[in-house]
């Protein structure tokens, strides 16, 4: 059994720091780097990018809404013209800084209120994937059964499916909102078991205590939490201790 | 005797529009278009390079300063490193949208206060100039004589002298700053002459009426005055009726 | 018979102009002026409330999601928390430039995504009141019936209802969305009746034919068309023919 | 004796936490507030703001260049027109916000890059003095000798001098640039004593050995660093045991 752990990287902004990319680059195998419209001065980006590079970590271009105030986390009425340019613009942006460091922008992953729209709306999440296609039909990272991996299937480009080690799931195997009670979950070793669990029986127990399943090529650890590091690290473990394999996802 | 003919375009942003660029993309041969740092929203970068593609005109990377309310005309003393990476990332963002629509970056020229800038100071010329080679040594437009063309030459990196039409030389063969009066000329008929001597005779009559010396490969005409496009096709047309062939610089 | 005149002003944004101020400027009777967050520019702000205030024409505080590159079109799902802070902060900071030349921002309207946001979003309309609240209550202008002047007179800040001369109505009295054909009107004489109309029997003709009432104190010309200082001009010509007085409201 | 203790706060932007607000509230008497140009959400200032009114701390304008992505710290060659602008906006808008918790700026402190600056740069300094005094001639503070203090004088806009107790000083009194190495000092006990030496001897030894004079009203404690507050807290404790009374400067 393999699987791919992504995380958030590159998410730093002049002065102010975010998230240990340093110590996430060990653990992770796929580094979603902010392409400076939520998050990620240039400067922030060449640097990792080169350590992702060095470290043999795919780079993937989490793009989001131009929006530095709010983080990239609120939705944003955008017109599909003005996604699609913003989506290829920001995959561009960042393929030239992973170049110069001799790697390459190998996914797209959105970002925040953007990765949350797409699940279900059809018009931005044909956009991206216009723009996807148009950067060279790379792979796209998404929830199972969201818009934009049935818009990117359509237009065959391929599609990774994700789970979500620290977030809550509905009984219908969406997230639970950030906002609920209990939506997100902290304790490393409650969340590492989970890992192991969506990984090897593909399934997770969701809020309401059903199972649902979970299909995914890859799982999600979040970087800009105050324990990112240390949960990364106990998910890895209990992956490696199930005898599962981290490797990059195959596309 | 050939010459290229190169303006700035794309520097429209969002709800703002800032000269014709489909009448200019008629007239020029290169087009050194905005990358967004000091203007140039997404879509209308798309639009610009998708115009450029259409008429066979090179695309160059017009960077800049990222400094949108001052549209990139206002000295920042930014660090090495961080010039390095806004500079790659600017060319990788355009060079996106121009493979997007089957065309490419093939050239790099700084913009406004960089522009300016990059003629004599040295650490800020040596930045951007190892982000152009970083990005793969696209050759550099210039001034003949700057510190950039220089910096450029020394790495390997394609150099292309430029000459303006409608700006007022110093004895010493460098521009009359914009601030003195008479260093923007507006005759189109005076631009136009001014042009064909540049190119036939390879000098013009700078401010003080003592003759300079122009080796130049490729001649600006600045898109963003009113009078642009009549400016532009003024020389155009004084070049033709002077035998001159208007193509793209052969690098 | 007696109506205020208003019309968007200091739109422009460093380079880029927008709009004829100083004609306008000459036409309306009130300015809501642009407050930097998705238009103007410290420096046009000065020089707009400098002209206003010359001619004893009332400064209002164009309040605006932060979105430069839509323009403060685009809805962003912005929380209550931010967007009371970004209200504040922007009738400050327009305040403070309004003062330096002798005069004070005297009301607040909301400008494109947001002021059509709050005719319906509750939340935001709340938040947009509160925030004019610890600001000294000052007079908001509004659609008749629109949640935030619902608001606004729960807090007990006056209102001041105000309609559109150049869009297209419902039978129910709302405006008919840009997107639909028809939704504005571009001829100057006929939108010059219309306004008359307005004023003196309060209804207009609905796009469907029918009449609705429109109860305005004032009434909106728009700043940003190409023909705004024609429109603004007709529509004043007509308004005084029809022996109607232009003043700024009275609140 | 008394002195002032100012620091910088309101240095976080969105998602970017900077500094400890709330603990060096406790320990400063003077609140450099920073206005959203170099740092600064409104939501941000909203609650520094707050927070400063209720612990009585006295809230000044941290004005900066427009340079969110370098922190301020980068010289931008602003004309005197958009400085003057920029700075009354800014001044305007946190002010603004100051009146919504019950409070007032009542002092003005250039940020970083603008804070060198204007030590010598004299249109700059104009610029920034200009638009204090057209913003009711709030008290300047700066650097004893600067440019800035002698434009303020001489339109009679009250200064107050200030030392920097963690920073090496020149034999002329003026600051070590931060590049050069012991620039900066960091040992919160030797950095208390200076400030016990700068208020009650009003002299300082200068990074060579020599003792130079420091006439100050207000003593400046960094707010971003890891140990600010340990260094607050340590100056504060000091000054305190040397029975110097810490209070708002008077002016």
């Amino acid at each position: 059994m393999r699987i791919d752990l992504n995380a958030d990287l590159g998410e730093s902004f002049g002065r102010w720091r975010l998230g240990d990319d340093e110590a996430l680059l060990r653990l992770v195998t796929s580094a979603n780097v902010a392409c400076g419209f939520h998050a990620g001065d240039p400067t922030t980006l060449v640097r990792t990018c080169a350590a992702a590079a060095e470290r043999g970590v795919r780079i993937g271009a989490q793009v989001a809404y131009r929006d530095l105030a709010g983080f990239g986390r609120r939705f944003i009425d955008v017109s599909a013209d003005d996604l699609y340019a913003d989506v290829l613009y920001q995959i561009g942006a960042l393929d030239g800084i992973a170049r110069s460091v001799g790697s390459r922008v190998t996914y797209v992953k959105p970002h925040g209120a953007l990765y949350n729209t797409v699940v279900h709306h059809e018009e931005q999440a044909a956009a991206v994937v216009r723009a996807v296609a148009a950067a060279g039909a790379l792979p796209v990272l998404g929830l199972p059964g969201s818009a934009i991996l049935t818009a990117a299937t359509a237009l065959g480009i391929p599609t990774v499916r994700e789970a979500f080690v620290d977030r809550a799931y509905t009984p219908e195997g969406t997230l639970v909102p950030r906002t609920t009670a209990g939506a997100v979950l902290t304790d490393p070793a409650a969340i590492a078991q989970r890992a192991v669990r969506m990984v090897t029986e593909r399934n997770v127990e969701a809020i309401d205590g059903s199972v649902v399943a979970t299909e995914a090529e890859s799982v999600c650890v979040h970087g800009d939490s105050p324990d990112a590091v240390a949960m990364a690290a106990a998910v890895r473990d209990a992956l490696a201790g199930a005898a599962v394999e981290l490797a990059p996802f195959v596309s």
